[in-house]
């Protein structure tokens, strides 16, 4: 499985993706699934990968071969991201169509985003179909992959005007919370900030298993969360049991 | 959809439920999914329910038509939580099985827990096939429906040696985050709150949509996110773009 993320807030965009690929549990193995083309000064594009991987790397293979060749259409000639994401789609559908007398799931989703020229910021999420979505201002961010466990801290926090450094925050938290939930997303966990405007390469992290700074992140969060649930308003209903006495002598 | 929750600590259990039902978004209505069958100082069984609505519904009327007719095996002589999970186990999976030449979703997960006589306090998952599973003291819950956005939550807060009220704090923002990321899921929202070894009916409440409590534990919560969010240690590397003094003039 995977778990991939990207926000977009007025004054950038933070990428956040996981490692873990399996096929099975006995086949766990890890990948980058964060990929850059950046012409620095003139684009700066970045595609998160979910899904088949062979499928996936059929299309970064195929995105770096047009890349190299000069294509007609290549992520370093396109004049928008919406280009950019109806050439992926189209490449990421063709590959799966190779396979489609099967019954097996060939399909793939990316998230690709960033800054074409003076174009605004953006992300945009491409459906295995090869038709693709933005983000609005009441949902500044898109997921792929196995996204439900780190929704709601995205949905509780993010606005538009979230600092670039917040949202990193919020990148991260959604990732250790789907990690603490579903063994299948797993670190090196990769992260990319891209300011607004700069044109300029994004500060890339990366952090591997065992990282101190995660392992940081998780603790605080972890204990933030415990203080914030004895500050919630008492429940005074239900505080009664609680507070009696025999409540230690109670069947375990 | 459905959310339910049941949490297992030292000192008791709580079952949470929404009341959502939907067949498809233009036929949404609003059905308990909690149902108790008490005899109190002696037993104190608590039910909740996802799935297909008439399998549900078949099988709660099988369960009061076997109680009523003092029937052989009934949730009101069963000796045991597990003999009541095989019983309503055995009657669901009868009922599924009575349509099972077409290829609709008959099938229904239920949550049965309390207390019977002396026995220790348990809550048990039943699973559409019949079979069911108990709760462990690295997972003290149990979830039925649309459960992985409400997960985080619980991974992070519960353990056996956890207070009844903060238990019932993390049932209620769990169903909250569940119902902030899923429309599907939604109030009435029941809670029901029993103490160990009492054998004494359980504390119920029942909040109505508008309810000033879950609005008030809603605010609470998010002002409570974002104060654990500016706490977390700082992320020096993503903080420095926030601070220029330019931000304020990029592009939005």
């Amino acid at each position: 499985m995977t778990y991939c993320v990207a926000i977009k807030v007025n004054s950038g965009v933070v990428f956040c993706s996981d490692s873990r690929t399996s096929a099975g549990v006995d086949h766990v193995s890890s990948y980058s699934k964060m990929h850059s083309f950046n012409l620095p000064g003139d684009r700066q594009i970045s595609l998160l990968s979910s899904g088949n991987l062979a499928t996936t790397q059929a299309v970064l293979a195929k995105i770096e071969k047009d890349i190299k060749s000069s294509a007609k259409v290549n992520l370093h000639n396109v004049t928008s991201l919406r280009d950019a994401a109806s050439y992926v789609g189209e490449l990421s559908s063709n590959e799966q169509s190779k396979h489609s007398s099967d019954e097996a799931n060939y399909e793939s989703t990316f998230i690709i985003g960033g800054q074409v020229a003076n174009n605004p910021h953006k992300i945009l999420l491409i459906y295995p179909q090869g038709n693709y979505i933005s983000t609005s201002d009441d949902t500044p961010f898109l997921q792929i992959g196995e996204s439900k466990y780190g929704k709601p801290i995205l949905d509780r926090v993010l606005t538009p005007e979230t600092t670039l450094s917040t949202a990193t925050s919020a990148a991260l938290v959604s990732m250790d919370s789907t990690m603490k939930s579903n063994l299948t997303v797993g670190p090196p966990i990769e992260i990319n900030i891209y300011k607004a405007g700069s044109l300029a390469t994004p500060l890339y992290k990366k952090f591997e298993e065992g990282s101190e700074y995660l392992r940081e992140l998780k603790n605080s969060w972890d204990q933030r969360i415990l203080e914030a649930f004895n500050k919630l308003p008492p429940i005074e209903w239900a505080n009664q049991w609680d507070q009696s006495p025999d409540e230690q002598n109670s069947i375990s």
